[in-house]
């Protein structure tokens, strides 16, 4: 067997799953999926014809010649990078060649790819904001590299702590090749890299020699504020590998993402081109039948999805509004001498939400707040490379429909209350009701 | 970067692609794609619709319902795992429990996930026919595996050597881990692994605890003789990991594939449910759409796909018929002293036929046919992990248009003798034409 697979700690999906089907009733704030009432796949086929159209268009070929070769085997590199770009530019102001772009099977597939072409595993140490996403870290270990965790501030990456990792890594001879961040309402955290963090992550990275590969799966929702821009648009040393993800602003079921590397390197070749050759032994290509809808999106949309997702965008802020203003009603009544104990961030975009208890939170307690308080969450330490005790909940807003979050937060005060099960005395009893 | 990237040889698809850039009028033999006239896209909105009939009429929910779920993250081990159980079970005689099946993202993807489950980089030997599908050989390399080529004969995999190598690796402290095959119509050599070698093979399996890796693509295209039972199909003591292609029965763009692995391995976990787990890690789930699509024809069809490919199979049946009578008419004609020298074999199914010419071919060969003779071929020596002078060519005759085969082969025929160039004396001049 693969000795890394029983290494890589908390199979997460499956025990969440289990826990759904354990207790069916119970609300899920678990996963991070996007919300479906948004999703238009009765128009897909039409999507698909307007690919196909505006293939005729440009190509001048037959349309039924276009359509058997889109159900042939493609390019690795993908088939709509022209589009993709047009869209990047329109809606991340970003600059990409179309040959930098590799159209990938999700962001998944990216961090694969990205890895398995990138690092060295003899010599390359790869480096992740801890708490952090759990499909990069887990993937890391289980193909054998080195991955090390830097602890987070509220605004996103130590960056003191991460300059000491480099050196000491660099120190101990071998080098961090690769950081993998998710700049903006990051996976599990919910919180956003500060623009001077930015500017020193790329400092670094140019005096290190590092890349970057910057997740952008959240960064179009964006409910407060100002954007900061992203570390691709700041980069001017050709650092940053950004991976972009079509599951949130379109939907999961299409599988698409997308890796932009116009690094040149040793020799003078494409980034974009090695990561094609890699991508051509895990997947050969990306369904050229999902590049087709999503093409065709794009072209209907004008190579922008912002009123694509206007309506999606105004419902997932309205849910976490309902979600920040559960907490305050539920949390800051009064009612409890434990509520300061109670913390949790105020996300300025994407589909997570951090509450601290006053009590470590486990596997075991997510099952038992199921059991007993109808109500799923994920324990943050599933996140954790480091491991240490943790007291705090991850909550995704993003899928629950409105009616439920109400619920859903009164359940998790009754949850915490029994936990803590204090209304009379000043401290937190976290043992035994009789405490108390 | 991945110190393997660079050791993987020649990229035969970069190669192959630049060649026809070059030389867009040359006919190409070289890509083994199925016959895209057959492709019936066209159709897809219909077999989505299809399928979302038949879970309305399963589950009783709400059709929008259904569809809105659809597009969602899914599970990694897949959604149609029911109605490929069925598939398998009417065309290729194999018992598979829904729960044993891993959909996958084709079998490229099977073939990534198999090893990073099963192998252990520090112990475990991978072993493959040699040659065989870049894929595969490409793959283990680029992962940091060790892969280990077997000789093949006439009749597929060269058991003796196997044996020996088996024994070899044991005594060395290491273990074959994984055995990977193609036993009917072999790319690249269409050649057939013998009933009594499938046998043989078996037996090591139990006796060395090995794993195999059965790679199915082209079983479903035979022209003659009857089938001989599939390695899967043989196998009484669980050592058979069935890996099918829906890229050459449906069309390569779905890109859908699935892995059987009903095996128990420690604790008695199912090893589809530590693959799915990998899975996770690679692209979280196959496309919901290309699965929608791939269960709509299943369910219009009845579960067999015999019906929907009899038209394709008579069809490459013919063209490969087709190239056997030009290769005939060309090299049997007398014509040419060197005739003799030049041999094939009768492939019984599959897409590739086997030439085999009296000098050594590389990458320069092929381009310079294509350049001057208006034929790709593919050169043997692509396919080969010993590295060894090779002097035979692969033809794939799937995708080629009836009219374009006495043309290439005529092509094939001027090519082979400009670089033998001798009508008049009794040996083979392979240097220059000045030597007759």
């Amino acid at each position: 067997m693969n000795p890394h697979l029983s290494g890589i700690g908390e199979d997460v999906m499956g025990f969440l799953n289990e826990v759904q089907m354990n207790y069916p009733d119970a609300i899920s704030m678990a996963s991070g999926r996007p919300d479906e009432a948004h999703f238009d796949l009765e128009n897909f086929p039409e999507y698909m014809g307007l690919y196909l159209d505006a293939m005729v268009e440009t190509s001048k070929k037959d349309r039924s010649h276009l359509a058997r070769q889109l159900g042939q085997y493609n390019r690795a590199k993908g088939i709509i990078n022209t589009m993709i770009s047009q869209y990047l530019h329109k809606d991340e102001q970003i600059l990409a060649d179309p040959e930098d772009i590799v159209v990938t099977v999700g962001s998944q597939e990216g961090m694969a790819i990205a890895v398995l072409t990138l690092c060295d595993r003899e010599k390359d140490i790869i480096v992740t904001e801890d708490p952090s996403y759990v499909g990069m870290t887990h993937l890391s270990m289980l193909l054998g590299y080195d991955i090390r965790p830097v602890p987070m501030t509220d605004s996103g990456l130590d960056i003191d702590r991460f300059e000491a990792l480099v050196e000491s890594v660099a120190a101990s001879g071998k080098r961090v090749r690769l950081v993998y961040v998710i700049p903006d309402f990051q996976n599990p955290t919910g919180r956003r890299m500060e623009l001077r963090s930015r500017q020193r992550l790329l400092e670094l990275a140019d005096e290190y020699e590092f890349f970057i590969l910057e997740d952008n799966a959240y960064r179009s929702f964006v409910y407060e504020d100002e954007q900061i821009p992203t570390l691709k648009v700041l980069d001017r040393h050709d650092r940053v590998i950004h991976l972009h993800s079509f599951s949130k602003v379109v939907c999961p079921s299409l599988r698409l993402g997308v890796l932009v590397a116009g690094q040149r390197m040793d020799g003078g070749v494409r980034l974009s081109d090695l990561m094609s050759r890699v991508k051509g032994y895990i997947t050969v290509n990306t369904s050229g039948i999902d590049q087709a809808i999503l093409g065709g999106i794009l072209l209907k949309n004008d190579f922008s999805l912002k009123s694509y997702n206007k309506d999606k965008l105004i419902s997932i802020k309205g849910k976490r509004d309902r979600v920040l203003l559960a907490l305050q009603r539920h949390f800051r009544s009064g009612r409890f001498c434990w509520e300061k104990k109670i913390l949790w961030n105020m996300p300025a975009g994407g589909f997570f939400i951090t509450i601290t208890v006053p009590f470590p939170v486990d596997k075991a307690e997510a099952a038992f707040c199921a059991g007993n308080h109808a109500l799923i969450f994920t324990p943050m330490s599933f996140f954790y490379l480091r491991q240490e005790i943790n007291n705090q909940i991850r909550l995704a807003f993003s899928n629950l429909p409105d009616a439920a979050i109400e619920p859903a937060i009164a359940n998790l005060a009754l949850y915490i209350e029994a936990k803590t099960h204090c209304s009379k005395c000043n401290t937190i009893c976290h043992e035994s009701k009789s405490q108390c």
